[in-house]
């Protein structure tokens, strides 16, 4: 039997304050929360239908049961609580994404998958992205947010630390087909309406641009995610 | 004011029975109303707040009255209702995409935007892909549906009579990276969970893969919309 108090925990799971004060968040379905068992994430708690099976400590729940829990359309056998990983911010080294006012979770989730795919460890994002913790993330992330680091972070300190080339996906940048791309760097991607912010762009050092290839003059844009998957399959295939 | 029955024909054209029986589909917001109107596209009906202002004659609404008709959180200036264009199917020409069974509005939607980006005119669907008349795939496509022409049509039948070479994207496919690829073709892209579909995938003729550059054995894989752009990005950039 799910308590009362259960129930609320969870629910409160999905606003950002209560991440932070209870130092937790909410992951779903056997393959996200597979993902992070695999990973070495250990449970704060699991709550499971008798089909899923993990090896680890789960409370039984009926389908009804984790319906209450979910913040999912169709729930899925499992919903685990995990604690926050500690916030320690890995100096930039390879390749990494910086996200500069990401806002929409589907993005991001997104963005994180991407990263997961072309083998980049570690996203940098500005205090005023989208929160990598909150459920619509987690969920979106299909488990990659098992193996990639995001880490919240002033980008201007960041990058102006760095030695790595800055790039950065701009409207007056160079066609990225036609660039030297390194194998090391930061690839800047910015807000979903206004691009990456002022002061971040004075810290890009190499500006880049995917050509449009339709007719007339439209000024139409790339949603970010799609930006960044194009972004890092060009640095990655050379 | 708006009317009881207005209200009612708008919220039916949520439905693809009543989209088909009415011969509508609903468009929201001065982007993507605008660039229907800007492609030729002749509104049935606009419902406008005082700010829209286009030169075609429109029904002024209140916000509130916006609201209620709305499929969007934040309803903005207006709501249209235009003709389902007339299905024609046209021969493949250039480079165009087919989905076969591509399932989430919001995946056609931005796939939709993809197309355009890339200067591609034709979208294939198989008829039990999602219906790109549907409001939240209109909305997705950030206008790029008053430029791409989207047609249900049998894939088998389409796939067999071509003469121009078609693209898969498989698991066991080639490295992208490393293959020719022509200026002319058809380009599959599957099903969510299942990718390309049986019959289907015997009447592709280039096996495609995206390389992974994760570390590990992880079966990952990418999102559709995601590998659709990847894919279009290497044969537009040759």
């Amino acid at each position: 039997m799910l308590s009362r108090s259960q129930i609320k925990l969870v629910k409160q799971l999905e606003l950002k304050k209560y991440r932070s004060r209870e130092g937790l968040f909410v992951a779903e379905g056997p393959k996200v929360v597979g993902d992070l068992l695999k990973s070495g994430f250990l449970p704060h708690s699991l709550f499971a239908t008798p089909e899923f099976r993990c090896g680890e400590e789960a409370q039984t729940v009926s389908h009804d049961e984790l319906c209450k829990l979910s913040f999912l359309q169709h729930p899925q056998q499992v919903l685990a609580l995990f604690p926050l990983p500690p916030v320690t911010c890995p100096s930039p080294s390879g390749l990494s994404i910086a996200l500069d006012g990401v806002q929409d979770p589907g993005n991001l989730g997104t963005i994180i998958r991407i990263a997961d795919w072309f083998g980049i460890d570690t996203i940098y994002c500005s205090h005023n992205t989208a929160d990598a913790w909150a459920p619509k993330v987690i969920q979106a992330t299909m488990g990659s947010i098992a193996r990639v680091k995001v880490v919240y972070t002033d980008l201007t300190v960041l990058l102006s630390e760095t030695a790595l080339p800055v790039y950065g996906t701009l409207l007056d940048g160079d066609d990225i087909y036609r660039q030297q791309l390194s194998r090391e760097g930061i690839i800047v991607m910015g807000n979903e309406g206004n691009g990456i912010s002022e002061p971040v762009r004075h810290l890009v050092s190499h500006r880049l641009q995917i050509p449009s290839f339709h007719r007339g003059d439209r000024a139409e844009s790339l949603n970010v995610a799609i930006a960044t998957a194009i972004t890092c399959s060009e640095f990655r295939r050379r």
